[in-house]
């Protein structure tokens, strides 16, 4: 069977996830290696003495997750098909691929799928004698009222918070120290994206959603979900205010606060515009007094080729701070 | 005057390079200093007894050209409109503003706008006493037969020539031995390109090229130059294979060679499909007794949203393979 559909540069869509972490693991000989059909770590994982930082998700979302694998991010990773859940058996070999006898934290995004097939996977490795704790990450503001943020989805703050596991875990923390905060960073992280033109699913050739010529959604999940509302397109810089002054009201950022600001591009939105967009952002929180610690610009957790971008802020006390600073290195980021 | 299209996030199209440049300077205020309305340059340039290194070119293409200054690869980059040349001024303030005393090479794009105004300014420059060498690069094999080389046009070839002179400059080599390598790894460098979907020039709202449904480009350029041939989209291994052959048979690359290969991807083609052509690339350079020694797969070199990837491969010999070891650090490498 060969390549049935014309939006995209596959062979059998049946192999595709097979070759996507062949030729992943091949790229990064050096540093990764395989474990099971669905799941890659760092190559000396397990590091003896060092909290295992897992994660794990649907396929399509490149650089997330494998790409995260690295110096102080995460350890291990187990994937599933696009947009779907890992199965419960790669989810256990990642976490005793990470276990290096002080357990393992499991940093997921708030998809009912992940969080049953991750609680699963952790009960059998409990039964083997590794502490396993979860935190689940619900960044996503358009997916909930703030009164049921437990229902809100993982969007890009996901990566906030796998970079900041991940250098507590080199520095030596104890899972409960990580995991206490790894939650602290999380309540006070918040994200709001658009899009404005879906992406193909590769095995149907099918949008992975349907707007009108002209229209965005604003609040769209990493999966197409609807968001808060259906917009025609207006300038860049009346959509990011729209989107920061939704992520800015939620927590509420106030005057004084210290943030650190993430622009993710979904897939086929450019870095001329994410620039054009960070600009915006910029001006704004000087305007209302939140100063900005540290940006990151680009691509970090997209859905395959759609078209928009979200904005994510996360609010900082001084040892947040100093653990963003510290410097990471995973595969994912294109570096010469 | 609002944004005339719905196909991308920007604000009044006349409007949009300085609006990209002040986000980008924004983002990396700490590294970044915009030296003219186009042309920025590191913070600390010019460094003194350092050999200067710039580049640049028409906007549209990041992380090209700003992207790649830091430490290791550029000093300081001009732009110009998308997917136009810059304008000799600006061009004349980057090389100055990257003469630290040992002269300065300018890396660039074979495209005619490009040379005459690097040359202009180059002239500008010399007048003042800064002594500027300057490397054409030329490694698109689609652009013009191997008899005529000089006319080829540069594509992702143009990343590992700034990579490799940055280093150099970096370790101290003088302006010759920066030129005289950086023009033998060129001349062992290729690049072959595919599209199948236009980008959309965001003053107008058109696309920059047009194809039938389901047809392809082999050999596309990076503004939608027209390539050697249109076919209909088959496999990614039947594509790779294409790709791959053409740049073998026209070094010819023989086995026991070694190379760098760099998968580019043109904006909206995703690290899945990228990494799905990687492992096709890796096991054939495998049969054939190729040895790859580094590999870069991702966003190098863009054209805005287009949709395609190239193969580019560049034969080393022990000084280059030393020369690709050694980091470097550009604020465009989206890192956390």
């Amino acid at each position: 069977m060969g390549n049935p559909n014309y939006e995209k540069y596959l062979n059998d869509p049946e192999e595709l996830i097979g070759e996507m972490i062949d030729g992943f693991v091949k790229s990064h000989e050096d540093r990764i290696k395989q474990i099971s059909e669905r799941a890659v770590a760092k190559k000396e994982a397990p590091i003896e003495g060092k909290v295992g930082v897992v994660s794990g998700g649907g396929s399509g979302h490149l650089p997330a997750f494998m790409g995260y694998i690295g110096e102080g991010v995460l350890d291990s990773v187990a994937v599933g098909d696009i947009f779907s859940s890992p199965s419960v058996d790669h989810i256990y070999e990642a976490i005793k691929a990470a276990d290096g006898g002080k357990g393992v934290i499991c940093c997921i995004g708030n998809f009912s799928g992940d969080i049953m097939n991750f609680e699963m996977a952790s009960e059998m490795a409990e039964e083997d004698g590794i502490n396993v704790k979860t935190v689940i990450i619900n960044d996503d503001v358009a997916s909930a009222p703030k009164e049921k943020m437990e229902n809100r989805r993982g969007v890009a703050g996901e990566v906030i918070i796998w970079k900041l596991a991940g250098v507590m875990a080199k520095k030596g923390y104890s899972l409960d120290e990580i995991r206490e905060t790894a939650e602290r960073a999380l309540f006070n992280t918040r994200s709001m994206g658009v899009a404005h033109k879906p992406c193909i699913m590769p095995t149907s050739g099918e949008p992975s959603f349907e707007l009108a010529e002209g229209e965005m959604e604003i609040g769209v999940g990493h999966h197409g979900e609807p968001g808060i509302r259906k917009e025609m397109m207006k300038t860049n810089d009346e959509i990011t205010v729209d989107l920061l002054n939704i992520v800015l009201e939620d927590l509420p950022y106030k005057k004084g606060d210290e943030v650190v600001v993430l622009i993710n591009g979904l897939g086929s939105t450019s870095r001329l515009e994410m620039y054009i967009s960070y600009r915006k952002v910029y001006n704004m929180l000087q305007e209302k007094g939140i100063k900005i610690v540290k940006n990151y610009i680009g691509e970090f957790f997209t859905s395959q080729e759609m078209a928009g971008y979200s904005v994510t802020l996360t609010k900082v006390d001084d040892e947040l701070k100093e653990l963003f600073e510290a410097d990471c290195d995973a595969v994912g980021f294109t570096r010469l």
